[in-house]
């Protein structure tokens, strides 16, 4: 008799973005005339640029050729977008990242939510509260966690609190686990773990022999140098860490797909007698055994945001939704709401007001301001008394949305 | 302590592709001069037809201008593309199945390699022998299994031999099983399960309360109208089976990457208590936490394959390669070799010549003929004795393979 994978049951009824999707469509079905302007799923909303979208019919082209055309891509990469990643988002920067290390993918979402397959079940999970919710759905449904309590933790995992009291960026706990997810600029409250904290988790996974996986999904959006956009700047990390990148948001990619993770050959996960094994030879496994590349006008369309107009023109795009952040996060503060995020992050982290559930400010940025948030309680119970605002949009709406904020709420 | 899944040192040394190639390179790396044809690796040759090539860079143009631009693509696919396989894939063969059931994907590599995760870990899973590595490896991967005996059969899954007995098509067994495998037209042996033998099986799923997992990825080269293309076309199958389609082997997609997995409503599997749930929900749940999408471009490129043009250029690369198989076909049998498949399928099952392993034949053909095929025990003990050779080349590469096998080897 076929049986079920019963971990799924865990999960709590709706993965938080179908939610959300279901609720706004119920409005709009209720007033079809509104004019809903969406800060909620963290989607660009730019058109692709132009470098890309030329690397992108030359590679099409090609694909209409005998001798352009191309099968099924190199197993780990195209060896041109390989390279310019070695170069552009490592070399440049100081760390040296061999080719064999690099994974390209189509998506950091799949890759945090792979990841899990190549440690034990036994594995004792970490993570920030609000967290991405991905970090913990694929666990759940692995096996790795018991049943979630009535806050929403899961039985098994060690969840640290990201509060205002430490920025909302927890340092290392005093206790061990096994496994750590790291989120910076992060998904969702916006706040940027400074280097000498991430030097503290480095320091953490060496002494517990713990694992970081340092998901570095919005690291365009860092413009103080100061601050790491790879873990692989703070020295140790090359043997407890492993990295993922992605070019959904620092190129609009999400209707592309294209993202890649690090793992560097010093990182090994033990067997139950001790022996070490490299962690990139059993991600590689899995890679060769469950997926097979990015597509070849993909690959192109990424290589070609590392170009120098394509650098040029992808940073402007990101400042453009900086902008809009600056413009979110300044119109809120001045109505008199508490607004966390969206200096380094294209993420503002909005204090509901006073006594007012994550859930119930969503209906009514919903229903008085016609205003799409996602709810801070759909990370994690954490998360409760916040809403995560995107600075994904057109000026004009955005601009329209403060306004309708303001005038909704303001004092 | 970060400890590693330890299913995975349960697989052999490496996934069968990744070892020919590393052969293939040290041949080529001894030889320089040799012009090697390729025959191992079920990869396409032909560009991609001018309505995909036409379709995709419409859908790069739209993609740069504000209008046009595309962000996550929706969770189960396009409405367009699932309308279009909706349509020609199912209702134009008399069977309808609803939008809701059709999940795209980036390939039935992945879906299949996936799909497992649905099933609770103790599910007895069942396949023919030789069999599509990745059905076997992503479940010892996930812990259904044993290890391996020295044959090769893992511990726990029911292997059924496919002989020149029963054709190549093992009728289902007396004992039961939880999730069966099934591959038609075969990878590899080039064998087409009839519409009779699919019924029993069918039969047999619903009397042991079992999931049929159907991989129809080579579908596009059955051209006998006879013969079944979808297992829905089986009364009852809509109760207990799931299906899977690429657009890989039907229009060269291989390195454009799209595929879909159909599973009706009607399929269930069963809580520990009894329960009844339905697993499209499961792999709902699945996509939405683990997937993000095809991309809008390659599903724009999809959905031109079914517009009247492209319908016409896919078929006639589809022909192209049927005309491969036969030449291979009937010039090995002419120099004196036991030749199976290659008439509905891009494969031929060629028997090595008396008393020579599949693997020894392997290093022949690549030695003595700088022909590379598939050593058939790559997909299972049953495939000793035979080497898969794929039909996806030119036509003066297949002419000239056949040339010198029957020069090296021939009667």
């Amino acid at each position: 008799m076929a049986r079920i994978n019963e971990h799924y049951r865990k999960l709590r009824a709706g993965y938080l973005f179908p939610e959300i999707g279901r609720r706004v469509r119920a409005f709009q079905a209720a007033h079809p005339d509104a004019e809903v302007i969406r800060l909620g799923i963290g989607d660009v909303t730019l058109p692709l640029a132009p470098a890309v979208v030329e690397a992108m019919r030359r590679a099409v082209e090609e694909m209409g050729t005998p001798a352009g055309f191309r099968g099924y891509p190199p197993e780990q990469g195209e060896p041109f977008l390989v390279e310019a990643i070695r170069e552009h988002d490592y070399r440049a920067r100081g760390v040296e990242i061999t080719a064999d290390e690099i994974f390209v993918s189509d998506g950091s979402k799949q890759d945090a939510g792979n990841i899990q397959e190549i440690f034990g079940v036994d594995q004792r999970i970490l993570v920030t509260d609000p967290v991405y919710p991905v970090y913990v759905d694929t666990n759940v449904m692995a096996g790795r966690t018991g049943p979630a309590d009535e806050a929403g933790r899961f039985e098994r995992i060690l969840y640290l609190p990201a509060t205002r009291e430490n920025g909302f960026t927890p340092p290392p706990p005093e206790r061990a686990a096994d496994v750590a997810y790291l989120c910076s600029p992060n998904n969702p409250t916006g706040a940027v773990t400074t280097r000498a904290l991430l030097e503290r988790w480095v320091a953490w996974a060496r002494a517990h022999d713990a694992l970081l996986i340092f998901d570095a999904a919005y690291d365009a959006y860092v413009r103080d140098p100061a601050l790491p956009r790879s873990i692989y700047e703070v020295p140790g990390a090359r043997a407890c860490a492993l990295e993922m990148r992605s070019f959904s948001k620092r190129a609009g990619f999400t209707g592309v797909r294209c993202a890649y993770t690090v793992i560097p050959r010093e990182v090994t996960g033990a067997t139950a007698s001790g022996e070490r094994v490299p962690l990139r030879e059993l991600w590689a496994r899995r890679q060769a055994t469950k997926f097979n590349g990015v597509p070849y006008v993909v690959q192109r369309a990424a290589e070609a945001v590392f170009s120098d107009e394509g650098r040029k023109q992808t940073r402007e795009q990101v400042d453009f939704y900086l902008e809009n952040a600056r413009l979110l996060r300044e119109g809120l503060g001045a109505a008199g709401f508490e607004v966390h995020g969206g200096v380094h992050a294209p993420y503002l982290w909005l204090a509901t007001p006073a006594g007012t559930s994550s859930w119930t400010f969503f209906d009514q940025l919903l229903e008085r301001c016609r205003v799409v948030g996602t709810p801070g309680s759909g990370f994690g119970p954490a998360g409760e008394g916040f809403v995560r605002l995107s600075a994904f949009n057109a000026r004009a709406r955005i601009e329209e949305a403060v306004e309708r904020i303001r005038h909704a709420f303001g004092r």
